[in-house]
């Protein structure tokens, strides 16, 4: 017979993984709110955010009777703990989606804009999300390196990100000085979500290891 | 004799203060350590971040000891549930003066630089913390009203914080870009510590008047 601590496990992988989706759908969401200066979606995004923030006290809950009820020891309290971890981490990422939302909603854009560099690291940034939570639910220890390698590709993108958007103001500063200077914040928000990840990938590296690295 | 809830609400008080001055602190270091680009300044505010997440575990600590215990109600219920909320957000002001701080730590400064706007809007942010606080202490509803109507001004300063560094840009790319693309972070921070503390300022007057008014 399974103990009730494994069925429990299996409770919080899956609250785990709805989180991680979550994010994940929020990032893009709010990206292509931001594509098409599309208010509407922006405001879904932060009700998205308010769900995260729901199913983050969930697990929250979800843990504490876990801790108090089976009194985990080993690798099985190590679990819940990085798991109380992560869904901080997690919850910080929704309120960054949140908050490119909210640039989406305070400008004023009449025109749609070419944003592929932006596009591509929030892509980045989604996919080491989820990968950091598929490392978790499958306590697979080269996913998580990978997670903590990409960063460097995200950080380097949102370098990137910053010299084209100085081009652009200096080009014309009336056309593109506003939008430009929001820009940078949204590259800003997603290279924390790519740091937010990595923080996920090392908790899960310590969930399987024991052994915590320093973050960021 | 004094209800053992009074004591600890005084308790809570004193901690409370605490934190806002650490806030307010940290929010001062920040902004000198950019002025000057001082690194070794900047890491100590991200070590104040620490002891301000230390405190904030403190007070909720004892706020769920309150809860437990003395089951409080009507007004002295609605003061312990404002302080949970009113930690979160300091919580948060305190990861922004971190954030600010990381941007000193990752640029390279070489000269000081004249940042009037910016030190002025640090200082308007910094005093709407320590006033949110305060009121909660004295439950002052003139002194929340004052720092709800002191976010305007906040938000104000960051459009025309904004406006110049795009003018910053537009004169000399090469010169100014890096460091204006660092600085309009840098005011998003302190904008956004500026609604943390309204927020503040809001979960206070819910503590006194029972109505909640909706958030930004």
């Amino acid at each position: 017979m399974r103990r009730r601590l494994d069925m429990q496990l299996d409770e919080l992988n899956e609250l785990l993984t709805h989180m991680g989706e979550l994010c994940q759908v929020a990032i893009n969401k709010a990206t292509k709110a931001l594509k098409n200066g599309d208010v509407s979606q922006a405001k879904k995004v932060q009700k998205a955010d308010m769900k995260i923030d729901q199913i983050e006290k969930d697990i929250e809950s979800l843990c504490m009777k876990m801790l108090l009820e089976q009194q985990p020891v080993a690798r099985d309290l190590r679990q819940v703990s990085a798991a109380l971890k992560m869904i901080t981490d997690m919850e910080r990422i929704g309120d960054q989606t949140s908050d490119i939302a909210e640039i989406v909603i305070s400008e004023n854009i009449t025109e749609s804009m070419e944003l592929v560099e932006l596009t591509q690291m929030a892509e980045a940034a989604g996919k080491m999300v989820k990968d950091s939570v598929r490392a978790y639910v499958n306590q697979d220890l080269s996913l998580t390196r990978k997670v903590i390698e990409a960063d460097d590709e995200v950080d380097r993108m949102f370098v990137e990100n910053k010299k084209e958007l100085v081009e652009y103001i200096a080009k014309d500063k009336g056309k593109h000085g506003e939008r430009a200077m929001d820009l940078i914040m949204v590259a800003k928000y997603l290279e924390r979500i790519g740091d937010h990840a990595t923080n996920i990938a090392e908790w899960v590296e310590y969930s399987i290891t024991g052994i915590r690295i320093e973050g960021n």
